[in-house]
């Protein structure tokens, strides 16, 4: 797989060349509030995108449906939580396309067309699905809880991307892979019924690193380790205060070990010049972890605060925010539906 | 399984009571024009239903790429002439809605959301599914021609029918059956969401036995023993002047069987009176197979020549056929998206 990285920033800028598309978006789990490993991980790569490329960023409402269709109206509440978190993190909706997968019905039929030329066996190879597939019988969920479309997870995800065209998607590097089956079907489809899409390239980020959750491990949903958008200060003061630190370090005056200590790597991260000295103390027994804790809930609260404010805004207001989705589904439909006139004429279908 | 069979009649039919739904279609294989058995065992039931029921008749364009996905124009082209012959048949596109799949695109995004409530192991196990598998596996076509919308057949089968609110669908007593997947697929959905869709019925139509084709096997595309609709009368008497006979009468006066005898079988399905004396004197060694043939290619000239006519008359002129299906399209998305109105709402999403 050709991965286009340097091409980030040689992209045609120009008005008069076209400029070219990526398409991002994320599946609202949970409630649907994002924490700092998605915005460390992607939205802050986005954000950066959106000056070089025509973005199409979505919430991946349908998606989420292929392992929660039991309860539909929570993704719903989480897909508005989740389009906050976009804007509050700097997407703009006047530069970039925001909107709902549901809201735009040309997925479901791009999904469909593309189910007819998607070889069975494709899916079933992919290891994601293969894992899922195993977890759920361990957990002795049964045969009732795998869906058709959780094996078609791939081919929805290639049909919101081939949607638009899109150019290259942004995708953390252990992602890279999940977009080599959408290349497949586009060059399968092309070959099958002429050039219509171009193959997607592979964004991939600048690499933050990975975000310690609180626990010290990856900040992750599943790992209930996250510092939320959404927490307002008082939330963060408490998970910090609950973090992890050096395991060894019982008594101020005990050397720390930076690296094992979450409190240390989350103040690295968000504090990479400064660090350093409490780095240096630490290790030498010169402070104590409920310091490191207080300078970091500052650093946190002050760099989270206006996302916060941002969001809560937003959140207060939920009709706006329904005509900011709904102004961008309405120019993501009008996007959709020239493809969709291509794929069908391509195909001599009306 | 429950089969509605008596209760054909009984449907309410006064004005001020709403009449009951039904779905009919077929797939536009080959060349799409359909065939006496296609006429007896399917077409003529519909014309009569249209009269008891409010019917959406529909050419099956989008499943026809489960297995012809690399000939979609050919696909194309059979859409029409299906449609003319279900309206040379009778159906009526005053009184029912005819319309493509393809332009129908509600289709799709319930087919979408159907995926998501459909365990994977249902279909897997579906007979047709596992025997199409075997049958592509023994051919050498390898892997790549099993889709994962060969597999997902029933699923967009289940919404073409719950698209419609069906309350029944008339099926041949062969294919009663393949309407349990769909209706277990609706149970699921009103048991998850709340009470959408009725259960569909199968309806079984009065047996008018299985129409032989020109070699004595049951008449079927894949044997190439047909006689079309579309056959013009000297292509008519081509055919029968070839069909099988009885295999022991070689001169006129050797005794004929006219159970072993394809045309003699085509007489008594055609000629339900007048049959037995051309049967008397054919067992009697009193009429030869020429003879035989000869009146049976009047009989069936006589028979097809409106509905050829009517055909002729239609494709004679694709614009006002392609009209006809535009606002039987329009009257499908009509009541298509009242229906998605009432699945949307049911899981909260827009």
């Amino acid at each position: 797989m050709e991965i286009e990285h340097s091409g980030v920033s040689a992209q045609p800028t120009t008005k008069t060349e076209a400029r070219k598309r990526i398409l991002s978006g994320m599946q609202p789990t949970g409630t649907g509030a994002l924490h700092l490993g998605n915005l460390e991980g992607a939205l802050r790569t986005w954000v950066r995108l959106q000056d070089e490329y025509d973005m199409f960023c979505f919430v991946a409402d349908w998606h989420a449906l292929t392992t929660r269709y039991h309860e539909p109206e929570q993704i719903r509440k989480a897909c508005l939580q989740v389009a906050a978190d976009y804007i509050a993190a700097g997407i703009d909706p006047k530069k970039t396309t925001i909107f709902l997968q549901s809201q735009v019905k040309q997925h479901a039929e791009l999904h469909l067309l593309l189910s007819m030329i998607t070889p069975l066996g494709w899916l079933e190879r992919v290891p994601s699905f293969k894992e899922k597939r195993e977890l759920m019988q361990e957990k002795g969920e049964g045969d009732e809880s795998i869906s058709y479309g959780l094996l078609g997870y791939p081919v929805l995800m290639t049909a919101d991307i081939l949607l638009y065209r899109a150019h290259a998607v942004p995708v953390g590097k252990d992602q890279a892979a999940h977009l080599e089956i959408c290349r497949e079907i586009a060059r399968r489809f092309n070959r099958l019924y002429g050039e219509v899409f171009p193959e997607p390239q592979a964004l991939i980020g600048e690499e933050t690193g990975v975000v310690p959750g609180l626990d010290g491990r990856k900040m992750s949903k599943s790992y209930d380790n996250c510092i939320y958008i959404a927490d307002d200060a008082d939330t963060v003061a408490r998970k910090i205060m609950n973090a992890f630190t050096t395991p060894t370090k019982i008594r101020k005056t005990d050397p720390g070990v930076p690296e094992q200590c979450a409190v240390c790597q989350l103040r690295k991260l968000y504090d990479p010049e400064g660090y350093r000295v409490s780095w240096e103390e630490d290790r030498a027994g010169r402070r104590g972890c409920v310091q490191n804790k207080r300078e970091l809930i500052d650093i946190l609260n002050a760099y989270l605060e206006p996302m916060r404010a941002r969001r809560q805004e937003l959140l207060a207001d939920p009709g706006a925010l329904e005509r900011i989705l709904a102004d961008g589904a309405e120019r993501a439909r009008d996007f959709a539906e020239q493809t969709m006139r291509l794929v069908r004429a391509a195909l001599h279908f009306s």
